[in-house]
């Protein structure tokens, strides 16, 4: 948190009993003479011991005038998390985010009322646990007030400071001064202050208190004296400036960024030649951003009206915080997967990091790595996929994926580049999307994104895909018009989602996709002679090509007609009679997962949709189970780049002889980089914790979709669908969003379709008046904005989506609550609502 | 550090004064019950204090038949780091390394005499500096040793604990168990337990100490009794099974890394097919990989004959460790700058972690990644480039480079796809390579790595690059043939590398090659119709492509040839009568600084090499500086992916229009992830101070080029070459390797030529009779896995170098000390002559 107005810092100790209050005091005191009346707050959330002993009436008694006050009281002299115990206190009372909330509130409040600077002093050391027993570094964490810490003067003091320092660094606090006793015995002080200065910190002493006197009235008047020395001396006079200088180049870099990012940075996808709001994320946790308010800024508020959409709407800006919580609504660019600012991830970056910084991977192994091998092939449970290649993200690892598959294909089939027939292409769907390297945007269908590209050529055939979307409380197949005669329209009608997945009461679908499929690839390969590499899908999903959702049927469809007939790729190709099941057959297929794999849609792979029998819990099927697949995003758990390419033995074959040049020669600097396997190997792991542990959150996202696959009718229409299958013996498809809120939106006027699956959904918003959809859709960015300042009642946060043409989606974390989920659909709602109104 | 047959673990104490010695006391006694005799070792590697009070006095008395031993004592009972300044001691005796090397060398000895556990107490906190000051967990981190975290049991010993095993966390150390005091009173075990078994730590209580007795005899019964209480506890025992089982876990999983990897992972540029051996690296250090010494294994010894080359030599292998130290000679494909497991880096790392994960980057901005454009530019101090564009590799980077500039070369000369003429091409060099996507791919010429990939199609031009080879003592500049007439040949000779880039001496050359590449695009671009979008140059050296040095004068003409005169390329385009000088001309300059920048080559940009007067210190010429270029590998200061583009001004204006289609539509999901941007702020920071610090290690470096910029003439003959350049005024090119080396080298034997600028040393090895050179060379082969086993005699090291066919090369990263370097060169030189006896 920042205000402009408020100077506010967090007073941690490297341990307990160095100090932390007595410091307080003297920065107390000194600020005193810096503030108007009542313009310093002295803050303990939680305190434990008699109440005569408190570290507020400490404050009370030797800097009167300093509004000093504690949150919560504990009886005992012990570690809060025990005291709360032993009180045996109300739950709220020890519950993480209340104590937050209410030093926001707190802290908002004594603003308005002329507070300039205040201190929050913690209890113990850095990591001594808080009432709920979180760490207290990570108890206060969403606040990131910047920091003092406050040494340890005492033998050992050196070894405990540095390492309170790097739990706080690892955490992304800013620590702005090191302040400690000055015991010339151990000499910590010499030692500390070089040490900090190499990390910016300043290292401030303080000459040791008095012993204590005799009698209390000696002691009260030692201390008095000591507190009046130390608070009007020049070390202390220079360490405030220094604090004041820290506190405006924050808040000036803070304010700065939009404007400066303006003058400097190229960003991905941006027109710069149209203006943009750029937001500033000045931290994030969990799945909030802090980002700059900057219309609540006066100093911005004085000089323009509010356009940015960041305005929270109240006209008293003086008193408001610069930084405001948004929900991270597209789990930023998908990747998020535990939560921003998490400390694990943190830790077990920095544990590869210091065992082996980046090591080179040619002809070379190390654990992390090897573990992240097996750990994935573990995940995706495939019956075909025994090799895995590293490289650096989504589009890299399918331009690994295409050469794979396209090298074994023109070896079986015999294809050269110079034999006289068509170049090798790749068959796939119109709307798929694999990474903006050029290779693979020539495995994408000509569009307004990759026709600008001087050297993109369309290599392949694209399908259009059959697509679903729930209207009305009703899930509606729309099979393309290129599939039917010209004029005629064909929908399939279902009541509930899981009924998509039940091929077996969809045979007459099935055979009306096989028939198109053979017909359709008859006259490419044996009247056209187009020669395939590749069958290239995201399974169900295709992402960034605008969130469509593709009936699995027809997927499932695509993989087996190829499969059982290789014939219809090439026609001269004679199979082996008795061939291994697992050998690809037809077209390698190529599961593009990057998007949709690693529970992003609720499965560990996207392609177990595919299966013959997706609803079942069995592992997946050999006969739908891709040749190769490519991982990324949520794969390091949401915080680097870092793609994996898995392939079969039949595709690997392809590479092997005795010579070096038909080796796949494909390698990043940073290939399998030891911090990205360690943090995707955390990743994985607490995947399939999430996953089989009987998780209570999964669980409850789960059972309202397990318990009745099912829709709740809100419509009184009659319904052509199949019965709901039954939901004892099935792996039921589910979402972070509920039925019921599905419902509710469905019949929204102002959407034309949504869909929902694992931790995304997607809304598809009917164009405004006078505008056309697509790509610049006016109906989305309003809504866009206005989420921007739909607040949620209880976190006062807004929600930061992003937009498709059309289609605004919303995502998760893998580890966002279930009330959190809740909520983002209520205020969904509620903004949904609002735009409504204002049409009206 | 690993054997098969000793067990060593390192205690660390979470902070002073928990009981180290205690434990350890009864670790000794436990561990002494399940070896023979002398089976035990206790090592203080450094004690502080009374000698009657030492702690490997106090194992002397209360476990007797340990071996108990402290390598170095201080009087003081202080910090060692005051210690040793109080009994000014020997430097020898503070050194880190002395240190280290002598607790190898006191284990391996022990290991001989039947030692087969060792614990080495460490003193203080973790922490605690040892004797040259430096932090303890620093200072033992090249042993890596498991350790044994000895918790606090007091007050505020939760924060403590946890924040102890934190910092040894980020330096890479496993911690194989926490043990600790349980005192009821403040519950910190049972805490602890639970918080430790989430990072798979298991935690052991031990009863506390009996209280101090009135008599020392009393004292010492009351301990003796703890001790034979504790050592025969079911936990402790339960423990010692446990720490065994980690052990064997710990050296079976690093002895079936090669053959674990063999199955599971497909490596990058290898052929399966042919038998390879696999480094299994532990973790690294430094300047050095601790790789499996499988070998010197006697599991493996036992059942295979010799093969891999990592055999150290010596055929008593049951004492020998399981892993070898080797020098990263390849800086770790090119990345490595400040070290492998730099605590600064990882604690950098997981700084941005905490604060943000990763947050996206559309239309948004964040601290890290809005400073490194500032920094990136400012270590550049290019007159042209103003925009910062993020991707994950150079690969990638390079990707958006040719986007960006065939865009603003086709929107300048009205070319379109479909407007009849030939597609627009690149004008490059042969040799040169730019990454392994397919669109950058094709920006090389063809060649046997890229050919092999269906979609590869070369979109260019490529001219036969003259090339710099230092040999007999003299410089040669060699002029392709392809320049000359048929039958004829042309060599330049220079005494001194500077002379090299002494542009104005060198006129006639200058003139050569304008002649040259004048009439070639006249030919190409007038005559043929040929369109290039962009000339693309690796500034100076040629990396993947074969380590080729290109002479620098060639580059510079090129440029400004073209940039002169723009009719070249489009004889229609009438250029405006006063152009911005800033603006491209001709054709975009896409400079290639990937391997080459960031001081790889001693320069923060290596397009400074280019300049009209490359030897001057003042800042880039307007006239020769890249339109765009492309930066990655040291960014990172060695440790994670990140790419950065940059491009002027008159390239970015290209995309500029009111249609989102426009833009510059590339992106991935993790751009700018604020680790990556966080570590390249901390490193190019790194590089600033290094190179302007006056740092003495570089200023060892540059002196003997700056103050006789030659190279000493150890040949007879005489030579033609220029005079050497005046050292004052110049900015002389520089290497990590002295003048008298490369010289020595230069008339050996078996070398056809070499050269060395900043930190890489290059050599080309004639080939062996019977073998052609290229990429399968048996010279290189044969001198690479030699110089494994050729052992430095200080550091026991050998050095694991890379080949690129004929050529070997050696790279430091940049804090490599000069020592280093230097012993670097005389192990090379002694394999030299080694492979030259074996030949005889």
């Amino acid at each position: 948190m920042l205000w402009r107005d408020l100077k506010a810092w967090q007073v941690y100790g490297a341990n307990t009993d160095v100090g932390k209050t007595i410091v307080s005091t003297v920065l107390c005191k000194a600020l005193q003479r810096r503030a108007p009346s009542n313009g310093v707050l002295y803050l303990k959330p939680v305190s434990t011991g008699p109440l005569n002993e408190a570290d507020d009436r400490h404050i009370s008694r030797f800097a009167p005038g300093v509004v000093s006050k504690c949150l919560s009281q504990f009886s005992e002299p012990v570690s809060p998390h025990l005291a709360a115990k032993i009180d045996s206190v109300d739950k709220a009372l020890t519950d993480d985010s209340t104590i937050v909330s209410k030093i926001k509130r707190q802290l908002n409040k004594q603003l308005e009322q002329g507070t300039r600077y205040a201190l929050l002093e913690t209890a113990g050391g850095i990591l001594s646990p808080g009432p709920s027993g979180s760490l207290q570094a990570d108890l206060y964490r969403p606040l990131r007030l910047p920091t003092l810490l406050i040494g340890d003067h005492k033998l050992g003091g050196i070894a405990t400071t540095i390492s309170a320092f790097e739990s706080l660094h690892l955490r992304g606090y800013d620590v702005d001064s090191l302040l400690l006793f000055d015991d010339p015995q151990w000499g910590n002080f010499a030692y500390l202050q070089d040490h900090f200065a190499k990390h910016d910190v300043q290292a401030v002493a303080l000459p040791l208190p008095p012993p204590r006197r005799k009698t209390p009235k000696d002691d009260e008047q030692a201390m008095a004296e000591y507190y009046e020395q130390c608070s009007t001396s020049p070390g202390i006079n220079t360490l405030l400036e220094s604090l004041n200088q820290k506190h405006f180049s924050r808040v000036s870099k803070l304010t700065s960024l939009p404007s400066h990012a303006d003058s400097i940075i190229w960003h991905p996808f941006r027109q710069h030649g149209l203006p943009q709001n750029i937001i500033a994320i000045d931290s994030a946790y969990g799945d909030t951003f802090e980002v700059y308010n900057q219309e609540a800024d006066p100093a911005v508020a004085a000089s323009q009206v509010g356009t940015t959409g960041l305005n929270t709407g109240s006209s008293g800006t003086q008193a408001k915080p610069l930084t405001t919580p948004l929900f991270d609504a597209s789990a930023s660019w998908w990747t998020q997967g535990f939560g921003h600012g998490n400390p694990e991830l943190s830790l077990t970056a920095a544990h590869a990091a210091g065992r082996y910084g980046h090591v080179m991977f040619g002809s070379a192994v190390h654990e992390p790595a090897l573990d992240l091998c097996y750990n994935l092939l573990e995940t995706l449970r495939s019956p075909r996929l025994t090799r895995v290649f590293f490289t650096d993200n989504g589009s890299t690892g399918m331009e690994v994926a295409v050469k794979m598959a396209l090298r074994a294909t023109s070896l079986r089939y015999g294809w050269t580049k110079n034999d006289g027939g068509r170049p090798v292409e790749i068959l796939g769907l119109k709307g798929s999307y694999h990474g903006d390297t050029i290779g693979v945007m020539n495995a994408s269908e000509p569009s307004v994104f990759n026709e600008a590209v001087d050297w993109y050529q369309p290599w392949g055939t694209w399908f259009d895909p059959p697509s679903v979307l729930l209207s009305k409380g009703k899930w509606h197949v729309s099979v393309p018009s290129s599939f039917l005669e010209p004029g005629s329209t064909k929908t399939w009608y279902f009541q509930h989602m899981a009924s998509l997945f039940d091929f077996s009461s969809r045979e007459t679908h099935a055979k009306f996709y096989r028939d198109f499929i053979t017909k359709a690839l008859r006259s490419l390969c044996h009247d056209q002679g187009r020669r395939f590499g590749a069958l290239v899908m995201e399974p169900i999903i295709m992402g960034a090509g605008g969130m469509i959702f593709v009936d699995p049927l027809f997927q499932h469809t695509l993989i087996t007609t190829i499969r059982e007939n290789p014939s219809l790729i090439n026609p001269k190709y004679q199979p082996s009679s008795n061939p291994d099941p697992a050998d690809w057959s037809g077209l390698p297929l190529i599961a593009d997962e990057v998007f949709t794999g690693l529970y992003r849609l609720g499965r560990s792979s996207s392609s177990s949709f595919l299966s013959p029998d997706p609803l079942s819990p069995t592992p997946m099927s050999v006969s739908t189970a891709p040749d190769v697949s490519v991982h990324a995003k949520l794969l390091t758990g949401g915080i680097l780049p870092l793609a994996l390419t898995t392939a079969s033995n039949s595709i690997f074959n392809a590479f092997l002889s005795d010579s070096k040049t038909d080796a796949l020669l494909h390698g990043h600097s940073y290939t399998a980089h030891p911090i990205g396997c360690s943090v995707a190997n955390h990743a994985l792991k607490e995947m399939e914790r999430l996953d089989t542990s009987g998780n209570s959150d999964w669980q409850a996202y789960r059972s309202p979709w397990a318990a009745a696959p099912s829709i709740p009718d809100l419509s009184s229409s009659s319904s052509t669908a199949n019965p709901s299958p039954s939901s004892s013996t099935v792996n039921t498809p589910y979402s972070f969003f509920s039925p019921h809120l599905l419902t509710q939106l469905s019949h929204h006027p102002l959407l034309s379709g949504l869909w929902s699956l694992g931790t995304v959904l997607a809304l598809t918003l009917k164009s405004t008046e006078g505008t056309s959809g697509g790509y610049a859709s006016n109906a989305t960015a309003s809504l866009q904005s206005r989420l921007l300042t739909t607040l949620d009642e209880k976190t006062g946060e807004g929600i930061h989506a992003r937009v498709l043409g059309d289609v605004i989606y919303f995502m998760c974390s893998l580890t966002t609550k279930p009330d959190a989920a809740e909520r983002l659909g209520s205020v969904l709602l509620r903004a949904l609502d609002g735009e409504l109104e204002d049409q009206e």
